[in-house]
């Protein structure tokens, strides 16, 4: 009964396995295999290979551990073929997924633009700043409430004051409001005061948080975890549409490496590996993704030629007095211009170009 | 005033930091730097080099952010020289911190051992591994209520009904029991039912469950994020001792590399590193930490050898079976037969060789 | 003497050192720092915090080697400031460096475009590549004579008949030809048939290599190490300077990380970073740096939006026989749409918006 | 022909390659991909499951390259199942590799010792320590006459004068001497001078290099590549024993990771994986692999504590005073009294629990 329970959630994924005999692998031990494979309830088909053969499973709906295998005598390795994503995949969704909020739009046509500032810190701060975003053509304003931090002596973020901050931003420049839960708790207060429910980056395994935003009733904003492959970045959105929730916007902002020099590494290959994989919106942070000033704009700029379907940007009127991450944020000017050159990009990518875009 | 709320959570932080000018930086650079540094309320100290200046920044209490610094004319770079890090420093604690549950201890003279299940199972499942930790001397017991899987159609635990079977461990064995918390909510349960709580890799960094660690009455054994740096592993001790549990242990569980002959890279030099920056106990998990059973043993023994305070390993009666991570438990005879290597190697470093062991 | 060898190699090396002492350190510790440094011959000074204190070391030609006080008592940490780099820099060289062979350029105003083949297999082969690139407007054919290949069993490069084949390129469509030197000896080669001498990733640090470059009289491609930091690949670019070779190319080609869903993580932070440092070209190779065909074409147009001086790309007219590295090369007309696509990209960033591009 | 030249020099590596079809794939698609498959002279062998097909691709000698299929309608992926190592494998050779250098042993019963000095500064310095050595047990020295060097302007090495040092350790001290060749020519010093040939980290992917070591009559000491997987480090390995040497001992040395703590990690898991896949014994350098003296003694405990074959570690007699990496040497005492634990360790390892360090 209880093995049922783990065996009834993998239902409907979809495996083969490859058992790889050794050279010196006997008749026996060739019998044993399929013996193990026949008592899990499982099929068989024999390779013969010109100097070893080779055993593969098939037609099994639960997942099969490759270590019932491995330990068998004659046995080299275990392979496991297929992945367990199924409700982001492109098999199960051909066509892309296109999440709106009222009229504005991420994932169609357009460039999305999310813009705004790191933490918020004051009405006048975020006043200041959702002026200028109105004023770029940018749909969606950010803004963090709260502001995961390394250190527990940084500043925090101001919690359910800033909730109210954002809420008259929304009113009066009618923007769409993006901003993070970091708890179960704080997916409420999201879902009083905002559009959009961003996931950061330190939560992309907080299953407990995934679960409840699949339960929610906004999109969600999901980070990719700094040292998450784009399979287990999927399959945290598996969590949230697996709960109910489809509209998931994927969201890189770099991964951790060796390489010093930025922050963090942008990683904009992720951009064509999820539009293969996956049917889900992708956008691209470009100030966490470096944490320095001077890179946001050549990588905003790349994020858009590589074919995101948004960018995200940070703005401080005074980044130099900034609480949190100033290094990163773009001058109100150096915003504006940069907003024109991805826009002229996008359309160059989208418009004269379409053909190619599609057959990359 | 909200200023102040930032600057007053980073209070006795002590920082120095270094502005390098360029070569070409005129005086009138320097002067403005000069000036920006007074503006912020800190002193400076202009250093001569042979072929360009330096600014030491000192006396600061509060953090300062070096992309203040870095984008004013002449400035090469802004360093900051001292590290946010407080109650986990030997500096704050110079004595090793030794953590008590009645009278068994981790952190003292004896190699600490805990061993259990990966997933509670079934209550025969997890007697028939009580029974073999008990013979072995050991006197912690681990299995997880919860798992924090990758893919939302793995097995994720029995939950409650776990913690039941965990406590009647505790009872017929007299083993504390080291079990996982995911969230705020499941720290409750854990406080009710077990000993020590543990936090996963994946929550290293998920703070309203660090903050609710540090309010709970019971050692917390926190677990190296998988791709968190000693530092800020450290920072997020640092969360549980600044809500006033200073009783944490630290487990290196391996950490995500290019290298792929195992499922993570066990970082053994963390021990040292560790030892030399903290007072905190640390323990490893070469069962996660390598994610094969024929690694464990060998990895085992050197984490002893390093001079870790205790080893956590997983066992499974019948390990082809199991619904998670079978590939990684021992059997129980494997296991007794470590526990014997683990005490000689302990025993080497610790007595004969004593004066060694400090001294490196 | 020996000692002035190692020191006068380090000469005019501008270095600053930070001695940070810990909270504890008597002034005894302070003095004995003193005195360490005076006998070193450098020149100090002491900073007073709140708390500690520091002590700068100036003035210092030679490279100071930071575990020498780092064992002294009371001494918490030795940080050094300044880095080695000395001809790459842009402080010795504040202009762009251009590498021009006859009048094809590498680093001015026009996109370079370095087209060809991976392997040189056949004549055939390569004319009807040479053919498309020329075509194309591309000045670059590359062209591997000898294939440095991770397994001693895979097709390990043609040798001395691809030069030849390559040679008679030059002639016949006036194309500079790139190729790659694998030890000392094939400089030889490359100095007497083709034009632009390429260092593969796996020799960035092969210094007996490096040096050779450095006395060669062609142009030096050197591609990033799979593993390189900017600061390593800028230092492996110095040994080619510092011999008297001064027209280095530097070349991004993805580096080594966790993410698995491409075969290198093509790091485009690198290009805003290496224009900060070094006055050095750099141009960006989305063919190796992903490995995947479908993938190519984004990361190209992401190279040149990200401000790359040129792109390096692999053409295959069949790429399904393709003896090495099939699954990256561009179908001809895959390659000619793409070249449509980086100019546009690229008078976009330069000319309208150049501006930007420089305030960036 | 050309074709054959490529192909012939795969002979013998054994493949099996799997390629699973898309859900939605057609007959037609899983007809074109068999006539490929044909038309390439393999044959293979069609797997119903469920929902999806694969083919197996059997009995080719030659190595098949994945791409040929992955872009045919109606694929999903293509999996290469084997490796393309062969003489390095325990398939090949399943008794373990000793390297006997007359007397002195490496890969036996006993642990080896192989220590010494980072870079041969001076006939006194060298001798004083191979004194040291000596009197520890030891039976191999390491100096290093060429060092290769990140930085042009750091100390690279005394050269052929150093080699002549070491030639007279050898004579008055009875010890193996193993020293770095940096490039061919420096592999005849060697051969003259010294008894193994070690090859560096930034060395392991230069081939030319390899093939002449190959071809030496002397042992080689084959450092793993900063950032190479264990299977590309065998295939490294493959080289040298490809040209007739199979007296190769393969050393870790800590690869390239995020983790900033010590200057590389060691990663101890790599011996356990070499001695499953591989008969070639494998040596721990914890010195390079940490670059922190205090860090030295623990690692060294816990690689003869994993399992290996032998240490490698340097002294200094004045470590303040070394030219390069004198924070990692150990003084005369703590190297004596480390050598005491390590053959302690080594004894308890092998000899009460003989039978457990095997069947783990």
């Amino acid at each position: 009964m209880r093995l049922a329970f783990g065996e009834s959630l993998c239902k409907n994924v979809l495996n083969f396995m490859l058992i790889v005999m050794k050279r010196s692998a006997s008749d026996d031990d060739v019998t044993r295999v399929l013996a193990k494979i026949e008592k899990l309830g499982f099929t068989s088909k024999v390779i013969d290979g010109n100097s070893r053969r080779a055993i593969a499973i098939i037609g099994n709906d639960g997942a099969i551990d490759p270590t019932k295998f491995e330990s068998l005598s004659g046995v080299a390795e275990a392979i496991r073929i297929t992945k367990p994503h199924k409700l982001t995949t492109r098999e199960a969704h051909t066509e892309n997924t296109i999440v709106a909020i009222g009229d504005a739009v991420i994932g169609g046509e357009d460039l999305a633009l999310i813009a705004g500032v790191c933490s918020v810190e004051s009405p006048e701060q975020v006043f200041e700043v959702a002026n200028i975003v109105k004023k770029s053509g940018a749909r969606f304003f950010r803004g963090g409430a709260y502001k995961p931090r390394t250190s527990p002596y940084a500043f925090q973020g101001l919690g359910e004051e800033a909730f109210k901050i954002l809420a008259e931003v929304r009113e009066r420049f009618g923007l769409k409001i993006v901003t993070e839960a970091i708890d179960e708790k704080s997916v409420d207060l999201v879902e009083k005061f905002a559009d959009v429910i961003q996931i950061g980056t330190r939560n992309m395994q907080n299953y407990s948080l995934l679960k409840r935003a699949g339960r929610a009733q906004l999109p969600v904003l999901l980070k990719r975890g700094m040292s998450a492959t784009v399979d287990e970045w999927l399959l945290a959105a598996e969590y949230i549409l697996s709960e109910g929730n489809s509209r998931v916007i994927l969201c890189e902002r770099g991964i951790r490496t060796f390489s010093n020099h930025a922050r963090n590494t942008l990683d904009l290959s992720a951009v064509p590996a999820v539009q293969r994989m996956s049917h889900l919106p992708i956008i691209i942070d470009p100030s966490h993704g470096t944490g320095k000033n001077y890179m946001v704009a050549p990588l905003a700029r790349a994020g858009v030629a590589v074919g995101a379907n948004g960018i995200m940007l940070e703005i401080h009127p005074h980044p130099e007095n900034a609480l949190s991450d100033g290094s990163q944020a773009l001058t109100p000017s150096q915003y504006l211009q940069l907003v024109g050159e991805l826009n002229a990009i996008h359309k160059l990518i989208i418009h004269p170009l379409k053909t190619v875009a599609i057959s990359s």
